[in-house]
């Protein structure tokens, strides 16, 4: 065979379709046993053998700059005939790509809410992408559809903890809907504002509802001049996408303030929509929603109290716990959450605690009728009375994960994820404790669940700091401020540990550059903790103090 | 080691953090070496004997009901400990799932756009998910971003064509946005109508644009009572969709009706236009969307036309080329897509006919500067002036599916793909032949590209139509749609084939339901598509005419 044109065949087409032999090579099975063999090697390694794996290929470079990364992929043009075998495709990728990828799944990698994942979910990945279902309708999933279901519930049940008798009429009714999938938690906030919305500016006379006439014909119909989202300061940034998208305005998406604990402030809450709410304003608040684990800090907003305020007010109260979520399966820290079940909608992600690959989000809803303000019906599929899941998400095709999930929950139990949990939240604690021992560190947010926020913060600046009058202060503040990012980035640069950098906006005070940490992976200890906060201390040393150059 | 109890250790927090044995269970790897085996022997068969896999083990089972299976998937607790291991459940999802699943991959399987995938993409898919890259920010993905748009230029050129320096300004140019992946294509004809509806919108005077502040602000700001997106009768209802998602709502996602052929009546159009730009209406039309690809008929509009109506009154043009984009890499037949590298924007859908795993949508725009229209940033990530991919995107985490995109192109070569349309198209036109030639079929839309709808009409009921009076073909043209919802669930039910059904509506005459085929799969040939035929003759002999109820 000659090897400098590996799918010789492929240029004519009555061989492709009558010559069940050429077809084979590109559709059915490597070429020839020696890509046999090469595949199978690698294909052990990434499933059997995939922390060592990713240890060993990924991200195993120093900092390549972008800019010399960016000119090694400037090709526009798609080749018209194969440049590539599979085998060299996959060496390829383990020997080009993975270098220059982001090792994520490291343990000294807890700057973002992506990190390792076990390795069994390549596996489950893997069957999943093979059987090649497609659960927007039963004609291409049949079965697949009935299992969603059955994981939708048994995920609504961990939230909302309804009787027996609720499941049993519920987890396969083809009218109720106790859950969607989505590609992710932006989409799942996005889904869950969505059903809000319409079912605020539902059909009333002639009028035949928002999602048919539009905004504009809803506010005018009800006599109000806008409608307004409000969340805390902390919200993530897609609900205001939410807002832009759905036709609210991004702009009406209202930062209500935190606390000193990074909570939403729920007397500042109260007075927002009292005042959004007079006559005179011809203003309503469509949702509030309430962060289970923010983003940044992950911390936990008082459910209860929200819940209380929405239900007073009679305002649909969604609740952000894309993040959060998972906690409910600790018996020892799901009433971290507690008032969750409150919520008439909540986001989780699957991608983030659960540990799942990327590409799963989740919202639920309280009532399994909600999510009939969203529904939409077509000829050929997703007909009125059918069983399609497709009929009521924001979605069309998309992947099972939901076979994912329900393999995962049987392989780990609740109990396999309640350790995961417990470890992030427990280490989480002992790592704000090793920052507070540390002088040359502030803690800026303690951890409620398992990220926390801090900032190198070193004793001479500090000791100025505390003896200084307000523009003294400021001007630290800012110097500061500069020395946590170039921390962060010569640390990312360095290329052995990362924590991520926000910027925290607090009422009364100076922005505030934090470092931040999220504790995932059961691999991260204290020891390696140390390591970081170690290195974090070092590179100030030899690189930021000495240069002299703070305000870089 | 104690069966009954896969992963003991897991009950005690100590054990997993401190035990490194341990957490490697659920971790790192198979339990044992037995259990590695058998996963070996799984994971082979679906590697890399994937249709035989599939062959033996998906769809084999004749229909159990919906109701039956429904009732087998009740359980709505997570259990506390886990129930399964890991080999168990993959033999599980083999031995129970897969056998009640939907044989997509069958050639015979020919009603949806879902079909049979090359082995490789399996191969690449599990790769992807090892890597678990995140490329909504550099910081979780690096190369992979950079990887991404280079696979976004060369789709953008194989639309656009435009010239070398063009790409190479904009293929790695943080400012630009040649196009963006999303989940599906329901997110990308989302997303241009997003960019459409802000650009129209855009910031004016003290207005700051329809994003900030909501649909009802931007129509009064600009003195309209309302906008409309036109798309032609067969127009995916995604479109009504995002049209009721964006605030626009649904109904102002208006249906031009079409010709003879399926494709959009540009005269209507043009009237169409007219008609609401009458400033008497103060309405205004967003965007007109022309298909290449329908979803029921796989027409094309009339794009050269459309691109010269929008252009004249400058209205934003997009393609929903979801289905039909990747004829493009036909040197054959792509002049069927003429006129689509007009299109302000462009859908293409990966997991159609780029033959890749369920989740990969994408979007192009003609104009690299359009999503900025739909920017968002935030403190911890996707900061202004990061090259991060998730400030120009509906998603935010997402799976890095360009990769998969990527390697598959380098695998195929545009001619690889080329024959997979072309055998597609061919297949259709030789099915469409056959199809006429039997009297007990009609055809009704012919294919233009590889889909093709007829129906089962028995020529004692066509002589009767064909000599009656009005109201006679009413009642013969019901009988004969019963006929073929009967029909079409019959063989689906047998198991062996598959064709979908859907209604067409057309002008001036009666809803027609019709059977739809998609031609795709490779080994899809006219010996198969005989075989259904005379399935479906043989199911009307013996199921449908003698059982003397038609009607029912």
């Amino acid at each position: 065979m000659n090897t400098d044109n590996p799918i010789p065949a492929m240029t004519e087409k009555k061989e492709l379709v009558a010559n069940w032999e050429t077809l084979e090579r590109i559709f059915i099975r490597p070429e020839d046993e020696a890509s046999r063999t090469a595949l199978v090697k690698y294909m052990e390694q990434i499933l059997f053998g995939l922390h060592d794996f990713l240890r060993k290929h990924v991200g195993i470079t120093r900092e390549a700059s972008l800019e010399e990364l960016s000119r090694r992929f400037t090709e526009s043009r798609i080749s018209r005939n194969p440049r590539k075998k599979l085998t060299d495709v996959i060496k390829g990728i383990i020997e080009e790509i993975a270098p220059h990828a982001v090792n994520v799944t490291s343990p000294y990698f807890i700057g973002h809410m992506t990190s390792a994942i076990p390795f069994f979910m390549v596996h489950l990945q893997t069957i999943m992408s093979a059987l090649h279902q497609n659960p927007v309708k039963l004609e291409t999933s049949k079965v697949v559809s009935i299992l969603e279901r059955q994981v939708l519930a048994k995920i609504h049940r961990t939230i909302y903890n309804q009787d027996e008798s609720f499941y049993e009429k519920h987890i396969q009714a083809p009218e109720s809907t106790l859950g969607s999938f989505t590609d992710d938690g932006t989409l799942a906030n996005l889904t869950a504002l969505w059903v809000a919305r319409n079912a605020f500016f539902r059909s009333r006379g002639r009028f035949r509802g928002v999602e048919e006439e539009g905004m504009a014909c809803a506010l005018k119909t009800y006599g109000y001049d806008r409608c307004v989202v409000l969340t805390s300061r902390l919200g993530h940034y897609s609900l205001r996408k939410a807002g832009g998208v759905l036709g609210i305005g991004s702009a009406n998406v209202i930062p209500v303030e935190v606390d000193r604990n990074s909570r939403m402030d729920t007397r500042c809450l109260r007075q927002m929509i009292r005042e959004i709410h007079k006559d005179s304003q011809k203003s309503r608040v469509l949702a509030v929603v309430g962060i289970a684990g923010a983003t940044e800090t992950g911390t936990v907003d008082p459910l209860p109290e929200i819940a209380e305020i929405c239900a007073e007010n009679r305002i649909h109260f969604h609740a952000d716990a894309a993040w959060g979520g998972p906690t409910l399966l600790s018996e020892k820290y799901r009433s971290l959450l507690q008032g969750i079940e409150q919520a008439d909608s909540v986001t989780i992600d699957g991608h983030k605690q659960f540990y799942m690959p990327m590409g799963c989000g989740m919202v639920y809803f309280k009532d399994p009728g909600a999510a009939d303000h969203i529904a939409y019906h077509a000829a050929y599929v997703i007909r009125p009375g059918s069983v399609d899941l497709g009929i009521r998400s924001i979605e069309g095709s998309r992947a099972a994960t939901s076979l994912i999930l329900g393999s995962a929950l049987e392989i780990m139990g609740a109990g396999g994820y309640a350790l995961l949990i417990e470890h992030g939240i427990e280490t989480a604690k002992e790592f704000a404790a090793e920052i507070s021992s540390r002088p040359f560190f502030e803690l800026v947010t303690a951890p409620q669940l398992n990220i926390l926020t801090y900032r190198l913060f070193p004793p001479e600046l500090r000791e100025k700091w505390e003896t200084g009058d307000r523009e003294k202060r400021k001007k630290i503040n800012s110097e500061v401020n500069q020395i946590n990012i170039l921390l962060q980035r010569l640390q990312r640069e360095a290329g052995k540990s990362f924590v991520s950098r926000t910027t925290l906006r607090r009422k009364n005070r100076e922005d505030t550059v934090v470092l931040r940490s999220v504790i995932m992976n059961p691999m991260t200890d204290m020891h390696i903790i140390r390591e970081i906060l170690d290195e974090q201390e070092e590179i100030y040393y030899s690189h930021i103090q000495t240069s002299g150059n703070c305000s870089e």
